[in-house]
């Protein structure tokens, strides 16, 4: 098992790697680089119980997205973005015309990295009620709710609780939750989106929910679509000191300190901003056939 | 039945009063003037089907507390507010030691005169994880979650069903549901807040919600909490040439005109502002004993 | 000189045609419709001392521009009414290459329907430090600051006092201020922009300014860009009077009635998010030349 | 000099003392520690060349005074600590009755760490206005304006430009500055108030201002008010280290690294509100003569 904490599927592969040295090949685990509309894609696949054990993290598809080009501002870099999103999630969804799905995005709004959920939803195309009671203009799109699920010092309920109770009452097909990670690479801090199939695992991400969401937890399939905002501070220090040459340190040696930090790039709040656009659009994309991102541009305002 | 549109029982009365001559009598209704806290304090008690058809709302208490110094901001004014709120809040709650209750905030945020009710969830003490995950420090407090229930078009789900689907999971003994309402009395408006056992009715207030808020939806007893912030086009034109003496005018007669303007007193931010806090602070002290607004101070912060 | 308020010079003609009667010509005053883009445009030009004592308003040029189609969303209206602005606002510009222009965003944000100020300077090209900083980058744009001048009880300072500061220091060449205006029309209401090349007046507007910003105050020429979002209410009781074929009424007669009152359309959230944004696009396609609104889009993400 | 980042005198001594050796006298420097209100006050008087060349900083006074019992919510906690800075802050202002005040929060309202300038700036009695609009009832507050300075990229004016226009249209006799620091310890940030009467240095803060706010530069006394609220990736790196017994590492060695990376306290959000309110009491309390921490509540809402 790993001892250094990271929520992507591809690092803990690398870490996997480093750890048992690159001779040993890891089991129950396939992985693949590919390109879409110019973005890096790596898609891992944990196929059985020994690769779930040797990473830490459930059986299923984790893909990961990498959107450099969106901050360095290129042309383009934005709709090409959206909808190398759009095609990787319609690969993981399984929806039947119509079928209803709901966004949820976690986290806290008021604190910058951990508000990448709730301002996703905030880009979601909402339609369950215009379908509903505008069918004659509406009634070809998918029934699509959202909800910003809070936070449980302000409402007293869990995320996941919430979720649930919105899931029981509404019935969608298909929950797609949207949550702030951690990573072990400054590198992929407020660049990289992973998608996966296997839910929101507790105790990951940044702001901790205690609650699974996931198909068991739910009752439905449950998609996260997952944004590393922070690095932890002792993976910091170690890597810091790594790439000064000065010491190849085991971070689980500094565990616990530094627990009550947050480390996170100078520019995390346009980062944040421009990747819950990106993913909101992605998510709208995927959801809605036949729509564009200036159709979007349109509806959203 | 009431031409008038007014969501507030006392002005129902006055209403009835005016157009049946001051000489009939008002079955199925008492009507009864107090004080409290220097706060004037009117208890309308509709009684029976007579009662409710001639005021055109559900047979049960409604309590209008008018805060004008409030907003004069006299010394003591708020505290003295907070606690002539609870003490009437107390009055129609029906709460066992330790039962829990939800705090629903109606309306939209984003629009001052209609934020009242997420704006008062803000002040509401959240200590339903506390109680059960820190019991040592927070057993003696009542349970109490809370819940902006955010708007159809951002989420695509009616606030009903939302806080329906909240009760079924968590439930509650009770629902607090605070909300912006509208009055046919410019002076009313920003300075009053009317607390009534029957809960939300549906087309009233500001946002004109679709779904009945009460013990039939719900499966409990719901405390609405409701604060005129509005008053109609069509009725200030008639109380503006009145007041002028030029013509005694039924707003009927101007119907559908001005229906898509909203009517607010200049100052609605700063009122909104000021008794959001003071509704909070008042479900506060009703729900949890023994505490003072020091103490809420403490807490909130 | 007229009896109602109206800070639109399109309404003052109407106003003063009115109450002279049809026949009665107005001196020193030259009215003219046109199309820009498919909108309407109406260019009132007060001429001389007898217009402007007529009209209540300095002498100068006042271009109204109806922006219907923005709010109906149709396609394209909204870089078709970008384009419309800059258009019409160039013609009151006299700009050389490289001049500096400072753009101040008056009212209180925090307020609706006086918030389009501070909004519009948000879509502003702020290039300003660019320019001097990375000239081989940035060195064929004009430079630009902006300025949300804030309001009197958080600052202290009057916006015209925080303004006239900024232009003693900096030295544009011409400011552009933009303003919530009060209309009589409740149709015009959040539809229209006037743009004018007389500054702004002291007492007009929904915040009312004490100080006048125009050329004399400031030492630079003063293009006040205004747009209705308030009508008040004593003539939206005169005009729903009149709707309802009830009077024709003066509203001079409900003087001081409703005058702590604002009346704003339903929707005025909306209305001042999608009018600011499009006045700001409409002032950097004026003031940067070469630049379309999809570059703007780019630049300002 | 000191090759460590610190922009508190009282680290800087600390530093200089740890890199010389215990037995080495530092010259030109005095420091004195005190209690007040039970909180902890460091002075460090920097009194000459020899003094600032050692310590990288202005001859002057610096005041650190230690809150930490404001964060654990002690009960008297805020009030005592509110007029423990507006103790230590008359010590270093030398005014006259009537006397006017700007009170300037620099930084980034948008950025957490960044925006307790601006905050603080939210919590000043504003009396400018009302002593010259109605001196009959405000005629004995000393005049005090305020101003939140923006940032660069959104006005294209340096702060410091901003604060220096107002400064010479308005006349204060002295500029209070509220601006984010950067410390280089952990326990300090988020807990400590620096107050200088030395004015803001550039490069330092968190937002690298590049103009020094000084009375060289506005020609009037400036007193800086900093709270640390970040640390350096480096800094950190080094800590985390030495605390786990594992190097004694000079963060001058990884100097560049992590420069793009903020590091803040998880409850950076709580902690910067908490300290803006303290902070923007203790100079109401400062400036104005006779008043407590309930007549500012008062006087605030």
């Amino acid at each position: 098992m790993l001892k250094r904490r990271t929520d992507l599927a591809v690092e803990a592969t690398q870490l996997w790697q480093e750890q048992a040295g690159e001779t040993t090949q890891l089991r129950g685990v396939q992985a693949r680089d590919s390109v879409r509309e110019g973005y890096k894609v790596t898609t891992v696949r944990i196929l059985d119980e020994s690769g779930a054990q040797a990473l830490g993290k459930p059986v299923g598809t984790y893909i990961t997205v990498e959107l450099d080009g969106l901050l360095r501002r290129e042309e383009d870099a934005f709709p090409r973005a959206a909808r190398a999103l759009a095609a990787e999630l319609r690969g993981l969804l399984d929806l039947k015309e119509g079928d209803a799905v709901l966004v949820a995005g976690l986290g806290n709004r008021a604190i910058t990295p951990d508000g990448i959920g709730p301002k996703a939803a905030d880009y979601t195309l909402v339609t369950r009620h215009l379908v509903e009671q505008v069918p004659e203009q509406f009634g070809a799109f998918r029934p699509v709710s959202a909800l910003a699920a809070g936070v449980l010092g302000t409402t007293g309920m869990e995320s996941g609780e919430l979720i649930s109770a919105v899931v029981e009452k509404t019935r969608p097909a298909c929950v797609l939750a949207v949550d702030a990670l951690a990573s072990r690479s400054l590198r992929r801090v407020g660049r990289t989106v992973q998608l996966s199939d296997t839910g929101i695992v507790p105790g990951s991400g940044v702001g901790n929910h205690r609650m699974a969401l996931n198909r068991e937890t739910l009752g439905v399939p449950v998609i996260a679509i997952g944004v590393p905002t922070v690095v932890d501070a002792a993976t910091l220090a170690c890597d810091l000191l790594s790439e000064a040459g000065r010491e190849d340190l085991d971070p689980a040696a500094l565990s616990g300190a530094g627990e009550n930090l947050i480390v996170t790039p100078r520019e995390v709040d346009t980062q944040v901003g421009d990747l819950a656009k990106v993913i909101g659009y992605g998510i709208d994309l995927a959801l809605q056939s036949g729509l564009d991102v200036a159709d979007i541009d349109l509806l959203l305002s």
